[in-house]
């Protein structure tokens, strides 16, 4: 018997409830014995394809956003700090975690927590280099095989098609997911997903 | 001792999620001892306000929002069917509303539900003043005094102040909910909701 599809999970590291949903999507997944793919990619991509901007581009959506964030974080029961720089390019951070995938999907997945972690409970800079190497390193990853990976054409490029067959997939948000073929959108898609695993008709 | 403050329920005629939500925001409220108190917006002027745009005027977005209507739908076990025509303008059923609430909030509620029903379930035409006549005949309310009240400055002028009311208290989208100052956006805030009026903190 084939192993049942994992659930794909897309998520960009600024993206604030990409960070929430990354403290569920596992679990829940796995009481219903799926893995999780994860696929990093660029917001601003598919911003850019869509003509969609971010909510917090919106003087009077960005209040109730950043109370939303909060708020959502406190139902989950994880800790959040809203970064005072917000948003973020995110671009070094999803390129290491391409290198990384290559290597080991599962070590690409630590480092995409590690990495949504440090930026949304400590407000560690994803777009500085050394806050990254520094980052890296007490993840046990290489601080100057990281800095040349997100320097490498070959991981540019990785990132670039993830962004683009992200929005062939028909994904314009994130946290996005699939399961099944179906597309869910957002973190408070979750007990529909919940459902959808568990083949409760609806 | 005083009675306990309602829930704001902010909703727009046109609004798929507005519906789904109407269908459950009573009994919630009712299981924690609260009224509902309901008011008619136009979504088109707080997009304006704020800039925004329907989620339908964006091609991918309509795809998936589409596919979300049905199955939000369905997940809260509520009969949905996409209307042909949507969005519509749906400035005569509010001013019809407001014209009700100012003689029975109740009749309003059933206004509102009868109107959300009739387009989202059967296609009703809101915009159409035969249509909306009679449907108002249907739901016990005289069609000429119907049409009397959407063509009279007074009930214009209340739906107007409505949406600027709506504005300045920070509402962008629909269904929007107020509890205690705390406001919710969406009909997938329901768990937070309820939470909130359970007084679990969190």
């Amino acid at each position: 018997m084939n192993a049942p599809t994992p659930v794909s999970f897309y998520f960009d590291f600024s993206s604030p409830y990409s960070y929430i949903a990354s403290e569920w999507i596992e679990a829940l997944a796995a009481r219903h014995g799926r893995a999780v793919k994860w696929h990093a990619i660029l917001l601003g991509a598919t911003f850019q394809y869509t003509g969609l901007k971010p909510p917090v581009d919106y003087p009077l959506k960005r209040e109730y956003a950043l109370r939303d964030f909060a708020r959502s974080a406190r139902a989950e029961g994880i800790p959040y700090l809203q970064p005072a720089q917000f948003p973020i390019a995110t671009q070094n951070a999803a390129r290491v975690f391409y290198w990384l995938q290559s290597q080991d999907p599962a070590r690409a997945a630590s480092w995409a927590h590690a990495g949504l972690r440090a930026y949304f409970t400590r407000g560690v800079r994803l777009d500085d280099a050394s806050a990254l190497k520094a980052l890296a390193e007490a993840s046990d990853i290489d601080p100057q095989a990281a800095e040349a990976a997100w320097s490498d054409p070959q991981w540019k490029l990785r990132l670039k098609q993830a962004n683009e067959e992200a929005i062939a997939a028909g994904v314009f948000g994130t946290p996005w997911f699939v399961v099944d073929g179906e597309p869910f959108w957002g973190n408070d898609r979750k007990s529909q997903i919940e459902r959808w695993l568990s083949g409760d008709p609806f």
